[in-house]
């Protein structure tokens, strides 16, 4: 069996790729590597990578996290500037003795002596909504950009390995050094290829008040099916930090076994995330939490046009 | 009840101080804080605040993180430079929205921002550290420093909450940026007032590949008692990287839970801690893992003696 699974809708093309990789009989650490670059790739996601949404200074940070089930290693990057592909040096981090997490400065030198290129990371498109946030919040608090959106996948190979890894701008308008959970072990992502493995995507300071990656793979050891495992630790995390802190921040996690089962779960409405197994092509879902079931559907036609056009229209600086 | 248990014996003359708030009716927060900074301030304690331990560029870059176990508020800096008590910027972030993790420049501009003061924490008695250990390294690869100690807290007051806290500066001669397992929610450190909390040091990039804190208080969630909890949790660890990688870098770990019952455990030899309750005195044990039970005993005043001695003698350039 192999698969991969996905946090939202833009991992499609970079899963459709992954896949063949996969079908190849290659190893889930390339195929989960190379799909997450080719989402940082385009331009167009303003969460990931190029085109990501910048920090209050008007600097892309980005952070991310590479790890190997088999081996746990664990490569990870934060508020790393100017380079295309923090997934790569996340991942050439993980094969390091010690000093396996970098943030800013150190990030950028050590991916600079392994010869990775840097690439000025703001685009015009993402200056213009800098500005118009700027003019928006000039009568109100800031508050963290809804559409704080994670990539992070899951991967299982034809030879049991499986990969957990993410990528991120973080959130828009946060502070310089700002990390969220994306590089955070048992926050952002988990994978043991024993078990399954787990990501996630929405508010980070939250996520990591519930180690929920860690703690899906968790329940997934315990014997539960990954949706059920996902349901349990959203639903709970979801319910503690109502009752302790009045609201919970967007929580939405994604899980695979280490058989190609597969779970979901969110708080949202409307969570995107893409799913493919040795059975099935990639295939685009939603999913909603209806009285703590995780329901999805496949996106539909309408929907689908309508994301790539919304994402790609013309942007005017007011 | 209430009580403190903290990783080493540095912490003991701080735990001296926190009890007396606590027994006082403070808040487990006030005590933990207080107790972090005398370690913090302590310039004989290398792996701590000033007079820690610096990285390869010869920066002592700290890491530090404050946990509610009452709220799940979360604050935490990593990689910051100049700054006398990261523990106290680390609580004061606690405190905001978003942004609850702050690392390098951008923790440090927050920390300016906030009224904190600068201060140059490379000691003299760190540069000659640094130094030598440049001399020794010249015939041999890079390896961390054995004595990578964190203080780790974990603290209850008598109204039941509970904190959890740390303070390092990490790997002696870590590269630029790297960021252990301190500031790390569920690696580092992790409490919840309806269960217990827990700390970790030793080897941060090991810690983190079992999200060992929070694995911990899962563990006395599902009734374990502390003592039990750090050795499934240690143990189980310590054989899985075994198992995997031919090898476990060092871990050790305290935990209390709401009652004031503590346990620890490690898989090191000589791991020493410090435990007060409202029934006891400050008192130092040393801790050794034989066959997977964690024995402690009180230390004597030879190793007492011994211990300030080493650290505070007088050291010379090589």
């Amino acid at each position: 069996m192999y698969g991969i699974i996905a946090t939202w809708r833009m991992a499609f093309e970079g899963i459709t790729a992954g896949r063949e990789i996969l079908e190849d009989g290659g190893f889930a650490g390339d195929a989960i590597e190379n799909a997450i670059r080719e989402v940082e790739d385009f331009e167009f996601y303003k969460s990931v990578g190029y085109g990501g949404l910048p920090n209050e200074d008007m600097e892309v940070e980005l952070d991310a996290a590479y790890m190997d089930g088999t081996t746990l290693d664990i490569g990870a990057v934060a508020a790393i500037k100017d380079y295309a592909n923090p997934i790569s040096i996340a991942r050439r981090l993980s094969k390091e003795k010690v000093n396996n997490l970098l943030v800013a400065e150190g990030a950028e030198r050590f991916a600079h002596k392994e010869g990775f290129q840097r690439k000025n990371m703001l685009t015009e498109r993402a200056k213009i909504h800098y500005y118009n946030r700027i003019k928006e919040i000039k009568e109100q608090e800031i508050k963290p950009y809804s559409g704080h959106d994670t990539v992070g996948m899951v991967g299982l190979d034809k030879r049991g390995n499986m990969i957990a890894a993410t990528s991120t701008s973080g959130l828009f308008m946060k502070k310089k050094g700002r990390v969220g959970d994306s590089p955070i072990s048992g926050s952002g992502f988990y994978v043991d290829s024993k078990v399954g493995g787990a990501s996630a995507t929405g508010l980070g300071e939250d996520l990591m008040k519930g180690c929920i990656s860690y703690e899906i793979v968790r329940l997934m050891k315990e014997g539960h099916h990954p949706q059920e495992a996902c349901e349990i630790a959203v639903n709970r995390l979801d319910k503690e930090l109502k009752e302790r802190r009045g609201k919970s921040g967007d929580l939405s996690l994604i899980a695979m076994n280490n058989k190609g089962e597969w779970g979901v779960a969110t708080n949202i409405e409307g969570f995107s995330f893409v799913v493919t197994t040795e059975h099935q092509e990639p295939i685009i879902y939603l999913a909603k939490n209806i009285n703590g079931k995780c329901i999805h559907e496949k996106a539909n036609s309408e929907w689908l046009d309508n994301y790539m056009k919304t994402r790609t229209a013309p942007l005017v600086r007011r």
